[in-house]
Order: C-alpha cells, then structure tokens, then sequence
C-alpha cells in the first residue's frame, strides 16, 4: 500500500491533532474567525450539521417535544439562585456590561460610560435558568405536566484552549429542558434523552458509543445525575458526544417551578436537561476521516452522490452535460435510507479530476465522473469514498458500472455505506478496549507504556464519594485521564476495585479525552 | 352580527395595540421574557417560525445559496471601517467588554476586572462586516464568484422601545450575503432576493406585499440602493416585511473583496445583502388575526388540521379515541399545498368545548370535533377557522360532513382556506389605497382627517436628494408618516410632485408605518 498517494499531507498516525486540522481545512467544514474562539461553519461543515439537525429533530418531535425559543441574554441574578451552578458556570462567560458605542475622538469607538447597563447580562452558557423561569410562569397544576420543550442555538462559554468543533468559545446546539411531577418521571425522560442521543449518533452518524453515567466529579453543575455517550476517537481518546442530566429538585427550587398535585398540595417539579452541540461534527470528523480527508456517512451527507462531468470546452460538453443531467434525475427520483437521495451535478468550473480529488476531501459518499466515452457506452465510473484505493496497484478503485445498473443499486450502496462505516468505527472501537487490568499500577503502566494511541480500559471500582473520590481524580488527573462513564448496559462488577482493593460496585471505562 | 360573543377580549377597531398584545397571549405565541426587550417564543408561535424558515430555506436552497454560520461577536474595528454603516449601526448595540464573573463579596456576582477584553465585542446587530472578512479570504479569481451565503441567527440591537416580534432587542432572521464581479449581477441578485420574498411572503404567509425601493433616507446603512416589501396591517399601517440591498462596492473596500478578473487585474467586488425577521410573525398576526384570534395560513401552520376527541371519562371514550385516530391516520396520509397534511390529535385532558376555543385563537385552519354520535354516524364535526361564524345566528358555523367526504376533500380545503385568506388580506389592503391626491396638503389632510386606520396612500414625486430630500423628510415626519416604496411594479409617473409642484419621476407610497 506504500505506492498510495494520499491526498493528505498528514497522516493521522503520524499526528493526529495536526491531521484533525489539515481535515477541517481539506474538507471546508471551517476555519478560525479572527474572533478569539470563534470559527465560521462554511457551507459544507454547515450542511452536515443541518443534516444532523433535521434527523435529531425529527427525533425531538416524535418523542412529542416542540421547538421554543429563550432570549441570549441572562441576568447575573439568574446565576446566583443555584448555587451548585454558579460554581461550575459562572466563570468564564461573555459579559454584556454596555449598550451604546460612542466615537473614541481618535477615529474610532469605544462603550459610551453613559449607556451602562445597571446589572449586566451573560450571553447564555446554558439556559437551565431563563428557561426555568418560564417554567416557573407555566407551570401551574399536575395537569400542565410534564412540560417539555428543546431549543436550537448559539451558546458561548469563554474557553482558553480552543480546537475547532470541540471547543470554541460560541457552539451551536440543542438543549431540551423538562420539568415533571415525580423523580421516576423524570429520570425516565432522562433515559429516553439519552437512549434518543445513542440512537441518533450511531444510526445517523455512523458514530459508535457508549452509553453510561459520569461519575459524581464529571457532573453537570448542579446535577444528582449526568449521563453521557462516550466515543472513541481514532486516536484512542474519548469524546463526550452528548449528556442527559437529571436536576433533581434543585432547579425547580431556585426558579419556583411549582405545581398543584391532584391533592391540591404544592410539589417542587423534578426537571432535567440535554444538549448536544457542532462538537458532534468533530466526533464525526475524528472517527470516519481517513488519510485523504473525511468521509461523512450518508445519512449526514449533505449530498450523497456527486456528478462529475468531465468536460473540455470542446461542442460535446453539451451532450455530456445533458447526460449527466439525465443520470441526476435518474437518481434523485430515488430513495435511500428512507429519503429523497441528494446528488448534485457540479457544473462549476475546474478539471473533474481536481475537482474529484476536492470531493474525495470533502468526503461525499459516492462520486461519479462521465466523460464523453462513458457517455457513449452508458456508462458511469464511480467511486465509493470509504473504499476509495485498489490496494493491488494503489490506484483510486473506480468502477465502471452499467448507467441502468448504477441507478437501480444506488439505495442500496447508499446504505451498505453507511452500515459499513459504522462496522468499522465500532470495530476499532471495540477493538481498542482494553479489559481485565485489576489494579491502578496496571492502569499507569498501560497507558504510559501503550504506545501512541492507547485506547481505553475498562476496570472495576467501588465507587468512592466525597474525600476518597477527590483522591480517585487526583490520581487520574496525574496521568492525564478521566474517566468515562459507567456504561449503562455493562456486565456487573465481579471483581475489586482498582483504586482500594475493595470489592467492587461497578464498571468504568477510563481515557484520555477531549 | 351582533350577537355573536368573539373569543377576545378586545376588538381589532377599538384598539389595535392592545388587540396585538392579547393575540399574541391568547395564541399562545410569546411573551416578555423578563431580560429587557427580549421575548420567549412560545412552541406554537416557534412552530409557525420554523414553518417561514422551511418554506424560506428551501427557496434559498432552490437559488443554489447554502448555508454557513459566522461568529456572534463582532470586533469594533469591524465597525470602524464602513463609515456610512458606522453611523447607521455603531448606536445601540450590546457590547461584551469582560469574559468572567467573580464573587462580588456581597453574596452576588460582578465582572472580574482582571477579565476586560482588550477590545470589546459587539454583539452581531447584522454581518455584513464579519461576512466580509470572510469573503476577502474566500474569493481570490473571478472563478469563486458569484459567491453567495446564507445565515439562520440571532441578532441584537438595542431598542429603547420594543414590540412583540416586531421589534425586539433580539431577533431570530436570516440574513444572506452574496459578492458579484458586477454591478449588473449583483443588481440581479438584490431583485432576485426581493422576488423571493415577495413569493415567500404572499404565497407562504399569504400577506400582500409591494415591493419596491425605499428612497434614499431609508438606505441601510452604507447601501447604495435598498428594496423592500411593505405589507399593510389591519390597522392601515406599513409593515416592512423583508430587504434587499445593493452594496456597492463600498463594503467590499472597506473589507477588501477583491477578485483578480479574466485579464488579471484585481477588482472590487460588488456585494447584496437581504433579511427577512421573526418580524414576519408580527405581520402574519396583524394580516391575518381577527377579533377570535390569530388565523394561521395552512401552508405556515404548524397543525394544518386538529382533531378533539370529546371524551367523558367514560368506558366508551377508548371507541372515540381509537375512531380520532383513524381519521388522524387517513387524513396523515395524504398531501396538500404540496406536503404531507400535518393533522394533530390533541390527547390533553379538558373538554373539547374548552380545548376548541383555544385553537380557535390560536388560529389551526381546521378544527374538527368528534363525540360518540358523531363516531356512530361515520361524521365529524369540521370548524373552518377562516370562517368561523355563522351569520344568521351568531353560532360557529359548524359542519357535519361524512367522514370518507371529509378525508376526500380535505386538500382542497386547506389550499381553498390558503387562498381565502390571501385574498381576503389583498382586496383588504387594495381598498385601503388611496390614489389621486395631487398635493402635499392633500396627503395632509387625508391622514388628519381619514379617521382612526386611514390606509396608504400612493402619490407622485420628483425624487428629491440631498437637502430637498431632508425637507420633504422633516414634512413626513411632522405628520407621523413616512414613505414605504416605490413600486417595481407600478405605473410611470404622469403627474406633479405633491411636494413640489414639478414634474413628478415616480409613484410612490406614503403611510404611516411600524
């Protein structure tokens, strides 16, 4: 395979954070803003997360959640209720402290000292507590229960290290938000947010993960419980792709959410929260891009078959073009994955090789090119993304498959691409768990002395609170990892735990992570 | 009529304002938010948002524009650069000057003063400037352009006095943004975005709309001509519903867009931009609402039809049930207006009676009730939101219809309520123009005299500029009236000009506006 040119500079087993950049770039998902943190989404980034929008959506909607929307701006007093929260959110936030600019009397312009505002405004890091608020107006009695609601949107939380898609100080997302009568209410809706979140992400984004609580110290601020999906990265790391927070009553308490039982006794609501955010697009990026770009599984595809006329300014284009023309409608009269299939005829101008190679980067399923020959013979040459080099001679593995034939098995190779790179995610995936260390040395060493790209260990522990749980992280902490979560349909503990010895509550999966 | 007992509390002719405030209650739209000139939009009046950003989107989409999202915070110097834009925008804004929160010693929270930002941050009032950092790294040759984007987002501005969705500190739009290496292509495309929203506006909302130019007093800032579609309300005032601007090349110099030409010498590009706003939702209400509450245009609904089951707590509400789902399921499974008819049966405990009047204000186009009887008679009871009332004795003008009738005709139905209410709105707006007022004292007079919701008036004049103009605009201002546009579409001038007396240049509209 040495004889692969691939369309990379970098591979990712040479540098993995090095090549995560040369993708964003390569494949035109974004780039940095000029604004400290921020990144522009360019179009084919922003296509993918539409498309997961649409599909995670359309979940939200058939679970009987509408859509809603909450103002950016929230007051100081909103943050000081909670104070759980308070701690874990009300540091490194965007602070509106003016509303008029005035001329600088050098040019240029600066806040006008008059228009301060009287208490200042955060731009939302999370809207747990404006959201609340209205919860608090609308709820009133059992019956307005459970109130459910979602909201798509901007959030910003001021990061210091930022690393496009999977921190950036402004992030796009959802954040469901559910108020109910009881705790079992509650955590239900919790459950089904999170089993909802594992649905979407490994159906849709071809992402394998693992669904399972944090541990008390990885909690949202706040919580009594925080779920997670866990991926695994290429590099071995891990990637917390979504969370499924149950508040308890410590929310309701702060915002006044209230309702009248059929009793005619006030009760606190049981609220809980859950976001998922453009950091999905990084978990998409880190685990299905390859050495010559991404490839984005169809179902997020923004177009899932590319044509590529080969044209060369010559009077047959135009027949070409017509063909090609042909064979789009041809497709698009067609459904995969159960949707109208997305195929674009890329009519702009450049060499349908370069351009083929600007596809490959950008990752889309499957690409067609028509020359004039093909043309003649009915034919088209297409190539599979995820299958993209013959290995036997290190040439891109194009096949020349009969016009007629194309179009009857595009459903079908639609969905064997997306079946098959998810089979290889969670295969790798599965492949890089390491099991059976007992003890914290084993831990240690395994990942001092595992090479480049570790993986992850799953071992036992006890579960520890409080002083001894702080101890547990400092350990951790000293070797760079985290742990995961406690995966949700994990086998039982049957062993001791890692850290004391003790026997053992449960399973954990300890990483490196993002 | 006049014993008919209107669901709301007030009526459109005695108080328009406050008739507003209570549709937007009763419908459950939105409402204050608490946070200053910020509101929540409530699910049904999000519902109806997302209904305006899908048909919109797919429009855009359709003209080959994608997507893409660029940061909420904009750097002063980005506002410093485009002088015309800088007085029109660099006013009430909301500006981050600090990025962390402490304790404030006094139980609260303050800005940590170790945390000013260099420069501060302005929250995106429109982006043209950042979209234009951007574009000056995208397009190098004439071969990236034309380069056309679109974005969903919030914006801010600052308004001292705010209106529910019509003008409100934040606001949901989209805002595209397009370089041309013309002045004529990018003249097209400022009328092909003004086109698209009067297609989006009339045939979507079902608002009428003229579209035309805004003089020269009510450019955006920086532009060199600015359209737009005015559409009037209920109360005989203009809403501007959507813009599309001619940049020049004024935004391009001051962010450098340029593009090397066919012959190698570097050029300016010329730039558009366009909006259209959750504004939008404000003139769907003032269009379409009535003294019952809101009517929402079928293809904007987010329920085109909803189904109360009257239910007595009683063992044979299960047969009810199971019958409204039948009728759910027959009526799902067809298309109107060119999609699936979305059809809700509404499950909430209450009695249909109760449940009824609340989707009458909150405007569903089709209402149907069905009680044991009505099951036994294979009927249903249909209410036809747009005409509600039976005239002969103030009763809802309730239809027994056959159920495989019903399922039948309700296509038709809801494209026929489509076009009803269209209509209805222009022969409304077309009969509240006034024309043939030949002097400005005439104008006057009208607007003083012509009572409480006189309507617009379409008049002539030369199209004065510069200090002329200024006058003209301090006359209009005197009188609390403004001028809306000059129709694209309009007959040519064959008068005097009202204001001054010469020969007229072109029809224009005056009223009064929100």
């Amino acid at each position: 395979m040495s004889n692969i040119r691939h369309a990379l500079n970098v591979k990712r087993q040479d540098d993995f954070a090095k090549w995560y950049q040369e993708v964003i770039a390569a494949a035109d998902l974004a780039e940095e803003s000029g604004v400290r943190g921020c990144m522009v989404i360019k179009p084919w980034g922003y296509g993918i997360w539409e498309r997961v929008q649409r599909l995670m959506d359309d979940r939200i909607k058939a679970a009987g959640i509408p859509n809603a929307y909450f103002p950016i701006f929230i007051p100081l007093a909103n943050f000081e209720r909670e104070a759980d929260h308070v701690e874990g959110f009300a540091k490194e936030m965007a602070v509106v402290t003016h509303h008029r600019l005035i001329a600088d009397g050098k040019g240029g312009l600066t806040t006008d000292p008059e228009a301060k505002l009287e208490e200042p405004l955060v731009v939302r890091p999370t809207s747990e507590t404006i959201i609340g608020d209205a919860m608090a107006r609308w709820v009133q009695s059992w019956r307005d229960l459970p109130m459910m609601l979602n909201q798509w949107a901007n959030v910003v939380r001021w990061e210091m290290r930022t690393r496009m898609f999977l921190r950036t100080s402004e992030f796009l997302w959802q954040e469901g938000h559910t108020a109910h009568a009881t705790r079992e209410e509650a955590l239900e809706e919790t459950h089904r947010a999170l089993e909802m979140y594992r649905a979407c992400v490994e159906e849709d984004l071809a992402v394998p993960v693992i669904a399972g609580e944090k541990p008390e110290n990885e909690r949202f601020p706040g919580a009594d419980e925080t779920w997670s999906i866990e991926a695994m990265m290429q590099d071995g790391k891990a990637l917390q792709a979504g969370t499924s927070h149950y508040l308890g009553t410590s929310f309701a308490e702060a915002a006044g959410i209230r309702y009248q039982d059929r009793e005619g006794t006030q009760q606190l609501c049981h609220t809980t929260s859950w976001g998922t955010s453009t950091r999905l697009i990084g978990g998409v990026v880190m685990t299905h891009g390859d050495d010559d770009g991404l490839r984005v599984p169809p179902r997020i595809a923004p177009h899932q078959v590319v044509i590529l006329p080969m044209l060369r300014d010559k009077p047959e284009d135009e027949a070409v073009l017509a063909y090609c023309e042909e064979v789009r409608a041809s497709i698009a009269g067609q459904s995969a994955l159960g949707e109208p299939i997305r195929v674009l005829l890329d009519k702009t101008p450049g060499k349908a090789t370069a351009k083929r190679w600007d596809w490959v980067r950008k990752g889309a399923p499957v690409i067609i090119e028509v020359g004039p020959r093909d043309m003649e013979n009915a034919k088209l040459a297409v190539l599979r993304r995820d299958r993209l080099w013959n290995t036997d001679n290190g040439k891109p593995a194009m096949q020349f498959v009969a016009r007629d034939q194309f179009a009857a098995e595009v459903p079908a190779l639609l969905e064997d691409i997306q079946d098959a790179l998810f089979t290889e995610a969670r295969e790798r995936r599965d492949a890089n768990i390491t099991r059976g260390i007992t003890d914290w040395h084993g831990v240690v060493n395994f990942f001092r002395k595992g090479g480049k790209y570790p993986g992850w260990v799953e071992v036992q522990w006890a579960r520890p609170t409080g002083k001894a749980l702080d101890d547990v992280v400092e350990r951790l902490k000293g070797e760079k990892l985290t742990i995961r979560n406690v995966p949700r349909d994990g086998e039982p503990a049957d062993g001791t735990c890692i850290f004391t010895g003790e026997k053992a509550a449960e399973r954990i999966f300890v990483a490196r992570a993002y």
